[in-house]
């Protein structure tokens, strides 16, 4: 359970936002999740870089670029030692009822702080997943990035069976694997990583660009690609990523069982370590 | 343009919802647009039993019907002579971050009234179409519903062009016909009607199933198909709907125009002068 410390909206202590707003209407936004460590954000520019394309994609003209640094680092400054910072960017509100997005919008930021529960500690030993039953959509103009329309992932995670594993993951309408309800997943395959393209459903997580950009300097080859479901099972090492839990190895996968092998816990050891 | 003339939060005067109101994180709710005419709900029972078919596909607890009801009602007494009710109802607040849904969540209910701009003289002689870039995503698990997650309606309506058009028509991935931004669409061929199904993506509208239901009492059969575009094209005449704009014939598809016929003003006229 994680717990409310604190929201801000446009700045300001605030804990509601107006019913017109478009974020609450249509879903029109997108948001961040931020691990907040030792009073500084991690990956930020990563989170702000991934929030700015988002806006982009959707034509949102978000501009409030500094103040948003701004209340970041002072939020961070307040933050327990490990905290979770979520940013929602929306369109704003009205003054229209209709999906047309009308250009003199002003952009809404709203900002929540967590307390972050603890990772328990078998997490380290790997994990169970399971495949959920519900496909992805296919939609190019909205893969990738993070949006609010998210009713996928809580389906998702609200079939029977996704609280007996720590992660469900999600395929297409062809059976190929695209990513976690809540994380980015990655098979090792001959000493090779290879993570789903994110290019017609799923999210481009922060923790997923981390592991592309660092594996090659620890010797491992990584790339995006197609990854079915038969070929994730007979992988020699599967994992999953995300900000919060960073390298997370995967024990099983279903009734698939995979061995403790070491790429995993390198990789892992190494992203928990970088600074930024 | 469409004033707010007031809001309603599960049931009090409010302008505002919880931040952490799972409507605005993951657009995890559901929506109806009532027309008010004369004091009186349109339709309410065919609004409302689409709204608990809604509910019932998310998993959205809802027992609220007679608040609700009594709500619509109250509002509808003090409204114009011609006025929009829009509910939203939502799984509720937190209290966890995350997607799983939690079975203590309290759903909530947002009622906002609008003025309806009165409709454009020239509606009634037919309106331009045209055809979306946007390719809308396949996703039985959310089809047919009018669920919270819309930014492909968004995007849609933001394409530039969509402007210049009454309203911009959607197809899937592979060239059919679903619907438009904000309406259903009908062909007439060969005295009969047909509509796409909703059941991989796009929107059961409540006039939609009005038409379904009285067009066989004209003698006019009906039916749900499948609709690619050329078949589109290929019609006597086409038709789009909504609670709103009611049965509005369509004069051009893009480049092609049709003739005016009967069927559509027989259409139009008898349901418009429905009681519910």
């Amino acid at each position: 359970m994680s717990q409310t410390l604190g929201t801000w909206v446009d700045g300001a202590v605030a804990s509601t936002v107006p019913a017109d707003d478009r974020g609450l209407q249509y879903g029109d936004g997108l948001s961040e999740t931020i691990v907040l460590r030792g009073a500084a954000p991690r990956f930020l520019d990563a989170h702000l870089a991934r929030l700015a394309r988002g806006c982009s994609r959707l034509g949102i003209v978000f501009t409030a670029w500094e103040a948003l640094r701004t209340e970041v680092a002072r939020i961070a400054g307040q933050a327990p030692p490990l905290a979770i910072l979520k940013i929602i960017v929306t369109r704003g509100s009205g003054p229209r009822r209709g999906y047309a997005p009308d250009g003199t919008l002003e952009p809404r930021r709203v900002l929540m702080l967590f307390a972050s529960p603890a990772m328990p500690a078998d997490v380290a030993q790997g994990v169970s997943l399971r495949v959920a039953a519900l496909r992805l959509a296919e939609n190019p103009a909205l893969a990738g990035i993070k949006h609010l329309n998210r009713l996928e992932n809580v389906l998702a995670a609200g079939e029977p069976g996704h609280a007996d594993h720590f992660e469900s993951l999600l395929l297409d309408a062809r059976d190929q694997v695209v990513c976690g309800t809540m994380s980015n997943v990655f098979a090792v395959r001959g000493g090779r990583l290879i993570t789903p393209r994110v290019d017609r459903s799923g999210v481009e997580g922060v923790l997923r660009s981390m592991v592309l950009r660092e594996a090659p300097g620890l010797g491992i080859p990584a790339n995006e690609g197609s990854l079915a479901l038969n070929e994730l099972l007979a992988a020699d090492e599967v994992f999953i990523t995300n900000v919060r839990i960073g390298v997370v190895r995967a024990r099983s996968v279903g009734q698939h069982h995979f061995p403790m092998k070491d790429i995993v816990p390198r990789l892992a050891a190494h992203i928990e370590a970088l600074d930024a």
